[in-house]
């Protein structure tokens, strides 16, 4: 890198334009949608798709909603052509759907362009050329009037081509490349002068294209810049303004959200923002944001998981795990106040009418997007006591008390900085069955075999036969209950000092209902706070099992 | 996805602020930076770094040129806590580096925060409570007042641990946590009341850390609430504002942007978006955006390849393929009228005295991020004439002729069209020289084994020695040149009805400078029009053998 970027590079053009009124508007509807991942997206691959992966993916668009598709450059490659007529010659477009293909302004190949259309009901021809400063002069050495020429003679000869053509409903787009750093006075020049070759009409609709062919500025001045071009002008009737957002500076996706704001009506990219270089602007990304505001885009991502697999096929790259929405890492969240936070928000979103999503770290509902919260939360050493609670909550059914979760939490800890790695949910499950003995068939747990009890004079008496590594003990005890017998029990069996300072139970989840699970905690002279969970059948075995469990510091030496 | 998801979801409130002056502002200076890889990022990764792992990332960083580093959340982990004990203690940290701790705001977990940085020479203390409407009431049941002490309660005590460890030089931050969902105006009053506990000044400086910790609106939004902010505060004097974007709309970076033209001062990120969920906005992307604008960002990525392997070994997470900038593909052209016009930009940019980086395509010299031309243009079935011949070109120095330039771009279709895969160089290169027979040991090859010539009255004679498959001819032919006797012998010898169509002839390059190529093309009635190559210390030599290789399609015959 240069000490001084300066000497290298400029900073790109503004507008000047305080008569800009998009920063005070809102997203409230969506546009048009143009996926141009069969084209656009396609020749940015290594390995461009073949007729059967072209053919999967415009299926898939299909069923994701998308009305307008570019799906070749037919003068350019015989593929292409060939491609467009398996679709048209095989009735493959629905009739709400339109077919749009790519054409540079060159009377052979516009020939061309229009033979592969033969057919077809309804297609959008696409022509461009190259209108900014250093297209013109280093790449065409062409001037104003010669590239404006360029845009009408094109234009001019398509339109003879269609009206020899009447069977299709035809629709033109043009695009002034690269918009963006385009005299904004010489791309309204040109696009007025394609307006005037075209002649717009409800039978001959138009559609203006502006691309960001490569980001070189902020978001703010492509809006600025829209909002000058459509205010600038003379009449857009039957003329919708277009967008087709690159994403070199990373900003596509805004870039495409605040030209909306600016007025453009459609927008071009790809899903999961495939394309030349950084990618086309992500149209997933851009159609959940709506949603997740409210606005329904007019796509359907149902099953995002199906949808990035086909693609991730199809285009032989990934969608990253931190992509938007999509990204397999999109909802998860691993730190221990975000996880705390999310299991709140369950909470208190179940125990209300409303049926606004209101989860803090979640800006959609990973259900809507066929997700499961499994990957909502994770666990890792920097997770706190929620993760594993909610981990155990919603995978086991257990609702561990406050100072359970705190207990567990630094085993987990304690765990997950010894490996450094993620604890999955088995792991997670099997250090609390050790834990706190939940394990019937540990032969390291003591084990409560049968118990009898009556009651005589308020108190409770009980009998109860424990065997532990093949010993058996016969235990009395008796209080105002039957744990507390139980606790009288061992502190006279055994000759240790507890107390019980916590106990909590509960049923187990709606698919094994007749099951009860309890927690138990000890304090002891004898050794640090612990605590025992035992789930049975039987409600009053569960809290016996679960003091007993408790007690296995003491009785690991008994 | 719901049919009508405004059921779900409201949109996120926006400001009423039409005196908003951002956007006519624009990016002339770079912010202060903090990377949060070893706080934000670390705790988002399904296995946090260890040790090792994060004193390498903190060394790299330092390379890179950053000075506020967020290494740890002390009193949240006992590895958290030992690596800032390791940094303080080992004197890793340069002197004009500050460190960077995060803490709630709880009496416990202050102590042990400000117990870490004991030694340290100076140190940023995080402080940070949720102020957000969802948190205040479903995560932890406070009203607004509670809330408010919450945070001046944490400085409070802050301030007091620090005046007692005068040693070291300390700074306050505070984050309003989520600020773009708090409501403004509590926003600043909490803000404010931390500012009166702090009582920021020349030696106790402060932060005010505006988060957007869950993406929930259009950048622009962000930026009036920036811009908002900074206009109603009280005093800015001796605190600086900063941004911490997440990037759940896929906005992170343009909203960072549009934060610093609304006024902030710093912006707190990842290298490449690391970050829990879809990650905390990209440093590297919002640097080089900068730089690519001519401003130095302050921050140096100068072997982008090198800080990528890093990251991808310590997050155990890849960088995409299109990030912008750091991905593989970020540079890559695969279209062949973007090949060409970066072809004729390069060829431009050599022919001029302007330092000015003026490429198409290529916002950014890659050889500026430490990257090669090779990986700009990259060859498919969707590549026109223009890509083969840069990779000739730029790899063995041959430059093509149009009209060889466009015949071998037909080859190049065909192989790429028939593979279906993307056609790396050596391939290239193996189908040039078979198909110009560019290959002295090819048996397939008539050879030119010697020549003599001699003139007279104004003609050339030659005679030359043949050999092809075991045979051997002698030819004698006469011309104005020795090129136009050879044709004449070929004609004779073999009854060839041939003309020459096209010749050039250019010495290679440097390193081979003895060296010449010719391409010459015949046009023949028997066959249709065909090239021949040759390279040859005797640049006749290789004009005589190029002419012999063109004839290929009929000496298969001969």
């Amino acid at each position: 890198m240069l000490t001084q970027p300066s000497i290298k590079y400029h900073p790109a053009q503004i507008i000047d334009f305080p008569a800009r009124t998009w920063p005070s508007k809102q997203l409230k509807a969506p546009p048009r949608w143009c996926s141009t991942d069969l084209r656009d997206g396609n020749q940015a691959l290594a390995n461009p798709m073949d007729h059967a992966k072209k053919m999967a993916f415009f299926k898939h668009l299909i069923e994701c909603g998308f009305k307008e598709i570019e799906i070749a450059f037919p003068a350019a490659s015989q593929t292409d052509f060939d491609f467009v007529r398996l679709l048209i010659e095989g009735d493959y477009i629905p009739g709400d759907v339109t077919i749009q293909v790519m054409t540079q302004s060159r009377v052979d190949l516009i020939e061309r362009t229009i033979q592969s259309l033969v057919g077809a009901k309804k297609a959008i021809v696409h022509i461009y050329n190259a209108t900014a400063p250093v297209f013109r002069e280093v790449v065409f050495c062409q001037d104003k009037a010669a590239t404006l020429e360029l845009a009408v003679q094109g234009v001019k000869h398509i339109r003879q081509l269609c009206e020899q053509n009447p069977d299709t409903q035809w629709t033109l787009q043009y695009s002034p490349e690269t918009f963006c750093f385009t005299e904004p006075d010489f791309a309204l020049e040109v696009c007025e002068a394609v307006k005037k070759t075209w002649q717009p009409s409800q039978e001959r609709p138009m559609i203006l294209n502006l691309p960001t062919t490569v980001e070189v500025n902020t978001p703010n001045v492509f809006a600025d810049q829209i909002e000058y071009f459509m205010t600038s002008f003379s009449s857009l009737e039957h003329i919708t303004i277009s967008v087709h957002p690159h994403n070199d500076r990373g900003t596509g996706v805004a870039t495409a959200e605040m030209a909306i704001l600016a007025g453009a009506q459609r927008v071009e990219g790809c899903l999961f923002g495939n394309g030349e270089r950084t990618g086309n602007v992500d149209l997933v990304t851009l159609a959940m944001n709506l949603y997740s505001q409210g606005v329904h885009p007019n796509l359907n991502f149902s099953d995002i998981r199906r949808t990035v697999e086909l693609v991730e096929e199809c285009n032989e790259l990934p969608v990253h795990p931190r992509h938007p929405y999509a990204g397999s890492l999109a909802f998860t969240a691993f730190s221990g106040s975000h996880q705390d936070a999310i299991k709140k928000g369950f909470a208190a979103q179940k125990s209300t009418s409303s049926t606004v999503w209101q989860i803090p770290y979640l800006p959609l509902d990973p259900k809507d997007i066929g997700c499961t919260y499994e990957e909502v939360i994770r666990v890792n050493s920097q997770s706190g006591k929620s993760g594993a609670a909610w981990l155990l909550q919603e995978n086991h059914g257990l609702f561990l008390p406050r100072k359970l979760q705190i207990d567990f939490s630094k085993k987990v800890k304690n765990h997950t900085d010894q490996t450094g790695h993620e604890m999955p949910l088995a792991d997670v499950w099997r250090l609390f069955r050790e834990s706190y003995r939940l394990n019937p068939d540990d032969k390291g747990q003591m084990t409560l075999m049968d118990y009898r009890s009556h009651s005589s004079n308020g108190l409770q008496e009980i009998r109860a036969t424990l065997r532990y590594q093949e010993k058996t003990w016969q235990l009395v005890g008796e209080g105002k209950g039957l744990l507390s017998a139980m606790l009288d029990a061992l502190r006279k069996r055994f000759n240790w000092q507890i107390n019980i300072s916590d106990f909590h139970e509960h049923t187990l989840g709606q698919q094994t209902k007749s099951k009860a699970v309890s927690y138990v905690q000890i304090e002891s002279d004898q050794v640090t706070p612990s605590f025992g969970v035992a789930i049975d059948e039987d409600s009053t075995k569960a809290s016996l099992q679960a003091l007993i469990n408790a007690c296995h510091p003491l009785y690991k030496e008994a």
